[in-house]
């Protein structure tokens, strides 16, 4: 069950900072130093996109990429929204074009442009100049390219989680954004959830006093998706795929990104370095027997991601944050979110709990609960919340999401999520990775803003006037 | 709010392994190595006590040394035991002597000898020549020197977690415990627990499959103890005095116990190497501002210890041990006691949950869930689990765990914990604090049974014919 695989450090452009100086040393230099990453220079023009903000647009016309399992449910809730127009549709498959397309046409709109057929026609769709925003609900391999490219031909993105695969195109992606000044989102879903934006709101009026430590996960049985080589699996089988190639959490962002919002990550505060640690990989090749045979060729695979992965972050300001991974175990669905701080706690699952001091040692009661949720609900919940519920997707966090994208596009406001979190948040898979493969050794987490992770001081959602 | 502690690897000989072959090198060793420490050779002539059973001992003779805070339960505990004979007690103070020394003779039972006085009066206790056991319940600093000299002096020995808090002192302990072929049991309480029982019930009868990932903590808001000057805290403060000078995790084997055993750890796999990070410290210099006042010598002191400390523990096998700490954060109280197998999961925190294949979405709803813990209750809980519940202390493990030991010795049998267990668990401490003062580096978990680990395949409970 042993899955050692070598990562050339050297191939990946890695600075090992680490030295010894334990044995007899007597300087007070902590003794054994982290695997560092080149941060490269900003090219030389450019400045940070930190509080970006573009003119305000009248009606937001988008276009999609991708129509597999997530495009559809963003298609459907795009015609709920007011100030927006479905401008084209793409997928490599045609069959996928034709069901999105009927979806806007239910709705009364006017058919969309399709754009199918082969792997790269997605990216006429990105060089129309009848398009604001680049909506990209592709395999994770095509999150950067697309969004590179369309960022080069004038364009806004908003992309899948994670937003990319390796720290490379972490830097592909941040340069682009700062080059070509367009936003560039990642559609952190979970940000949007009531009980994150509800504890949110409490961490920002300070009701759980100084937030120290915090926690999420994707604890989510995927098996039978990932094994599914039918149309309603993942288009050809590419999580399963990735998981034969890549240890680490190769899927972070739904537990990160809330509490990296609740400790105002890269606003006052950033990622420092992270260890890693992966069990072996027992699950998908026990599922594979049982549901394949065991001569089967999914049975004979040697996959590399462990069942089970926690990673650990440390802040600059000293806080710590854990996240999990597991999507192979039979396990009831659990993304932690996890605030502890000096005079609270929250946690939402296995099942919602708020407990405050001076009474912080037990759980609200049900009625007390209910009625800090109420007043403590967010605002911007308070406002479309409801109408949330109507849509769906997840409950309605996606049309949450996605109603803040196109508020603050329309009304020329820096988005709730800027390309130095889709960054940072991201850049967990990788860097999880090289430090599983390097025994859980610490590696330090770039600094994708280049020092302007200091320039805000806090998180908050922008408002219109 | 930063606490940068030096720690001399040399001083505490410690043999740094690591080194970087990352940089250009083609091998495919992990580029990374751990922390290594040195395991001592065994002292000639001696072998090691996996499986250690004395004689059959009719009546079991108990001294108790240390009755101020855990102590007196225990005394008390054992007047409700058959087969056993309290013949002395020990503390520094004699009104705690003299308390003890009434649970007894109320219980109709003849009076102890009784020791108290000076911080040395314990070694009288060890040296009288009719006492088969000595229970140690002092300050976590007392309890190896205690556990050395009582062997030394031909006793077995019990005591409270940690076992030790140094690898100097798990390696005395192992050593003396070889060398006199005596019993030395650490009295890891939460391993009796119904739930945490029932759960190694079910695991050991393949319910939970393979299991891959475990949990375990120790969160528990001690700032009220800690901090209190008076009798009713600890003696002369000793518990926040140590969380003055030490970070990492100084009490892991509440959590760690029960999953250890779940897992077979020393019995067929071991932990291999850890990583463990802490937050920076915020709780207890607030609690002290509040409490003592801002000018207070205790809101000035920098303590050592983070809030949160998580450490992650790898095994031979690569199962996987997430161990948290926590005695400062407002929180309701949580030892998580989580498994996660192949074919199913449980977890203890915040409300039991136990979920089974080919349902393991969900966890079982009441009715389901009350029928499997009947199914699946320890056989030992159903043989005492009753008078346990009846007799108290911590909802009735504490006697389950006496009970447990006083069985053994006097049925001539291996205990249920041994020396190894003992000094593996403890040694997280340790090893902790060396992880988080080295930017969380890896450090490898000396194999306290130098290769007996295998001997014995599985964990059991040894029971009489």
């Amino acid at each position: 069950m042993k899955n050692v695989k070598f990562i050339a450090l050297a191939a990946l452009g890695i600075f090992v900072a680490a030295t010894f100086t334990g044995c007899g040393s007597s300087s007070n230099d902590k003794s054994v130093k982290v695997i560092e990453l080149p941060v490269p220079e900003r090219p030389a023009g450019q400045t940070d996109v930190v509080g970006l903000a573009l003119p305000p647009m009248d009606t937001v016309r988008v276009g999609f990429i991708g129509l597999g399992m997530r495009g559809p449910g963003a298609v459907e809730r795009f015609t709920h929204l007011d100030g927006v127009k479905i401008v084209a549709l793409c997928d490599i498959r045609p069959d996928r074009v034709e069901y999105s397309t009927k979806i806007v046409t239910d709705a009364g709109l006017p058919a969309p442009v399709g754009y199918s057929g082969d792997s790269t026609v997605w990216k006429q769709l990105c060089e129309r100049d009848d398009i604001d925003l680049v909506y990209v609900c592709t395999d994770w391999k095509n999150h950067v390219p697309m969004a590179v490219y369309a960022m080069e031909h004038g364009k806004n993105v908003a992309i899948e989680v994670p937003a990319t695969t390796s720290l490379d195109e972490c830097w592909q992606m941040v340069n682009t954004a700062e080059k070509t000044r367009k936003h560039c989102m990642m559609l952190e879903n979970c940000c949007y959830d009531f009980f994150e934006m509800a504890t949110l709101n409490m961490a920002q009026h300070g009701l759980l006093g100084e937030i120290v430590h915090a926690e999420g996960a994707y604890i989510h049985d995927l098996r039978f998706l990932n094994f599914d080589e039918t149309p309603g699996g993942y288009y050809d089988m590419w999580r399963l795929k990735h998981n034969t190639v890549h240890n680490g959490n190769p899927y972070p962002t739904h537990g990160l990104g809330p509490v990296a919002q609740a400790l105002n990550i890269n606003r006052g505060d950033k990622f420092d370095y992270i260890v890693s640690m992966s069990s072996d990989q027992y699950g998908m090749t026990e599922y594979a027997k049982n549901k394949k045979g065991a001569d089967s060729p999914e049975a004979k695979t040697d996959y590399a991601l462990g069942d089970m992965n926690v990673t650990m972050i440390r802040t600059d300001n000293g806080k710590t944050i854990m996240i999990q991974h597991d999507v192979t175990s039979p396990r009831p669905y659990d993304r932690k979110h996890a605030l502890s701080g000096t005079k609270g706690f929250v946690q939402k699952y296995p099942v919602e709990g708020i407990a405050l001091e001076p009474n912080a040692h037990s759980f609200l009661k049900k009625e007390q609960h209910d009625s800090i949720m109420a007043l403590y609900a967010h605002p911007i919940v308070k406002e479309v919340g409801e109408k949330a519920k109507q849509v769906g997707g997840h409950g309605g966090m996606d049309f949450i999401m996605d109603y803040r994208l196109i508020y603050c596009l329309r009304n020329g406001l820096p988005l709730d999520m800027n390309v130095y979190d889709a960054a940072a948040w991201s850049a967990i898979a990788p860097l999880s990775e090289i430090s599983v493969e390097n025994n859980s050794a610490p590696v330090k987490v770039p600094d994708f803003t280049r020092g302007a992770w200091k320039k805000e001081n806090g998180f908050k959602h922008a408002m219109a006037k």
